[in-house]
């Protein structure tokens, strides 16, 4: 039975699941998820994510939501398939770390950043000047620490690609259609990760199936 | 070499990394980090944690912040030790899940509550009723979402408790000690759940240590 990922309108947590999807080399069903009707909010889909998101997971009786979790699951239960992107034990804990180090530290205010600068103005809204002049310090001060960070290591985690560093690619890659990369720009061992890491197929199949929609 | 837990005032995120130590029957020294003196943001505090915030956590020359990443260390690095906190494989994909609910649909908002209604009094401001009134109802729908989950398995993971029970324990104590522990004793399911949870020895130890300092 091939995987299924419930998705809508491509939104950064279903990017970050078809990336790890890709790196694997895995077979899957994408299947729309009809928000505008509702459907997130109807008894077949809360059965799976009982919060009514997208995007959710099914591989065969295993059930899951939370992009992360997804990605962890893919990552754990996989791990002979392409990309490695997890480890056991100690080598671990750092990829573990840099893991809750997007999820905490970078994505809160890339996150923010984002809602101002791309969504609200898609959907007609106006940006918030005075949110972007809080959170753009913020987010520059975490890029400082993955400037040393990526000045020790090749990657985030360790020196291979691990979902540490997948976890950014959605986000980063639409901090790249702003002002703001040029926070990117500013700092080169940022930059040049930036650069290599989405250059990867996989993260390339993700962005031509997005164009395809 | 005896594991080492850097901290300061015994936050959540501190009480959550002794709880996986306990649970473990591990042996670690508290290292007191003195954040009046601004010690979090001296050399030798930064080289552990490039963000200064404390909890730190050291085991050996593995260097580790980020309260739930250092309670995944703690958990696969120790499987053998004291009680279970993960699993391998599959078993893991749900407790993954429950881990990640915590973290991005409990937390969010029980932080926000417990902000406005323990710290902001404690430290002399005044509650903003708004944000209460507001974020009591999205916490609330989170335990509905719980209850439903605890009426078809033991705990949050599965049946047997895991980080994803664990990972609440801080947080939870310290809503039962406002007007919020209505929403958990309105709902039958989590109440006992939390009444269970709260009541594990190595929770026990975490507290004494705490009315110690």
């Amino acid at each position: 039975m091939v995987m299924k990922v419930y998705e809508a309108a491509f939104s950064t947590a279903a990017m970050r699941v078809f990336a790890a999807l890709y790196e694997k080399d895995l077979k899957f069903e994408l299947v729309p998820v009809d928000i505008r009707a509702g459907e997130h909010k109807k008894e077949h889909f809360l059965a799976i994510n009982p919060f009514g998101q997208v995007p959710a997971f099914e591989d065969g009786d295993v059930k899951l939501f939370e992009s992360r979790a997804i990605t962890q699951y893919i990552a754990h239960v996989y791990a002979d398939k392409g990309t490695p992107l997890v480890y056991e034990g100690k080598p671990m804990a750092t990829v573990g770390l840099w893991i809750e180090v997007e999820a905490h530290h970078f994505e809160p205010f890339a996150s923010k950043l984002l809602w101002e600068l791309v969504y609200k103005p898609k959907f007609g809204m106006a940006t918030d000047a005075a949110v972007v002049e809080e959170n753009e310090p913020k987010l520059a001060k975490v890029l400082d620490v993955y400037e040393a960070r990526l000045s020790q290591s090749r990657y985030l985690g360790c020196d291979y690609f691990t979902l540490a560093d997948l976890h950014h690619l959605p986000t980063m890659t639409n901090l790249m259609g702003t002002p703001l990369k040029k926070l990117l720009a500013a700092r080169p061992k940022v930059s040049a990760w930036a650069v290599d890491i989405m250059a990867r197929p996989a993260w390339g199949k993700v962005l031509a199936m997005r164009n395809q929609q």
